[in-house]
């Protein structure tokens, strides 16, 4: 499936770019646009920061102008940290990515304008995107890095994409314990206390029950009531050893 | 209200300290707590890159251990980008936050653990932790920068704590115009388009209808009648004028 189109409008800094590219990767986008670079393109230090997004930056395409780099684009959206005063539907990065998705799945190519580093995107050229996303930032402290600020659509289309799905679960790779395995390690548990004297007169029966209570908990699988059954042993046996 | 404390364990570069303190100020974090950098602390080349989030780096703890790091904290978080083979629960950044605010609500003082840049957290640290947080990435490219996981995190803890509230909104300034205004304007453009036999024979009707339609479409305030009726005036008019 078509992905969206991460477009940079005069970025200044070849680092930003790189870690730009980087960014995208973490996420799954791979189509880069460069609108007029300050310092040229390519450039050293971009592929440093990429570290590894190599494929990002050989395939980041280079323009001179806004209108070329979405010509071929059928709905832009442009990032703003601040009102501009356009009448244009403000997304955060989660709406605007549910939007790319649907336009994205009706076949229309779709883009993000990002601006300057220091001066964000021009009016003119805001005015030439469909629809504005902001960062729901702390407003006392609202000013995001150009690769965090592409980080946070990227992770967004990728949620969506990925329907969240993470790398890994940490299911257990052990089934729980049958209860007769459980229920043997309380019987062995409770005799190894009781020959040491543990329960006060008449307490046997509610501390018991609170004690398997607490191991409830625990949700232990066969190799966990192994582990404590070992360790339980292990203790009365050794104090056993060390009697005289 | 409390909010999750930022953990560092044994970060390399200054840079990406200052890093972390621009993303979690971007989002309203603010407690950062540092275990045994690499080269000490404080570091130059921090400041700079907080770029303006002194307060964080300034009320920034230092530790020597994990364990003095998370020892007044009752639910810690470790981020890691892999499988470490511990059965505990795995989070995505948004559900391990929503988990942390329940717990900060009920008072919990809540950390979240973020390792060394190249070689994360050891898995003697995981041990500690209560619960793990890795990130949706593209299994093909996962290795996010520091910075980046803070800043992941902290957006999600924001966008629970704001509940989604954007800097600005975009709603019109001006109200939608009051449909005599609108019918008043369609009644001129199509008087106007008549005088230039604009409609050919007997299809006035429809694609009047048609026009009407798609400046329906636009949802027009006042002043976009405005502006459409004065354009269409010195259209017409212009062209009234270029006449002999």
């Amino acid at each position: 499936m078509a992905k969206p189109v991460i477009i940079l409008v005069e970025p200044q800094l070849a680092e930003n770019i790189g870690m730009v590219a980087r960014a995208m990767a973490n996420f799954g986008l791979s189509e880069l646009r460069i609108v007029a670079p300050r310092d040229g393109w390519p450039r050293k230090g971009a592929h440093s920061a990429a570290s590894g997004a190599v494929h990002v930056l050989e395939g980041a395409k280079l323009y001179d102008t806004v209108p070329e780099a979405i010509a071929d684009l059928n709905f832009v959206f442009a990032t703003t940290a601040r009102e501009r005063g356009q009448m244009k539907r403000v997304f955060g990065p989660d709406a605007a990515m549910q939007e790319a998705r649907e336009r994205i799945g009706e076949g229309q190519g779709v883009g993000i304008m990002f601006g300057r580093e220091r001066t964000g995107l021009e009016n003119d050229e805001i005015s030439l995107a469909d629809a504005i996303i902001t960062f729901p930032v702390d407003p006392k402290f609202s000013s995001l890095n150009l690769a965090q600020a592409v980080l946070l659509v990227s992770y967004e289309w990728h949620k969506l994409e990925a329907d969240g799905a993470l790398p890994f679960s940490g299911e257990r790779r052990s089934p729980p314990a049958e209860r007769e395995a459980i229920i043997s390690f309380f019987d062995y548990l409770e005799a190894e206390l009781d020959a040491v004297n543990f329960y006060p007169e008449d307490k046997k029966p509610i501390m018991a029950r609170n004690m398997r209570d607490m191991f409830h908990r625990l949700e232990m699988t066969e190799q966990d009531v192994r582990t404590l059954r070992g360790a339980v042993r292990a203790l009365a046996e050794g104090r056993r050893l060390r009697k005289p």
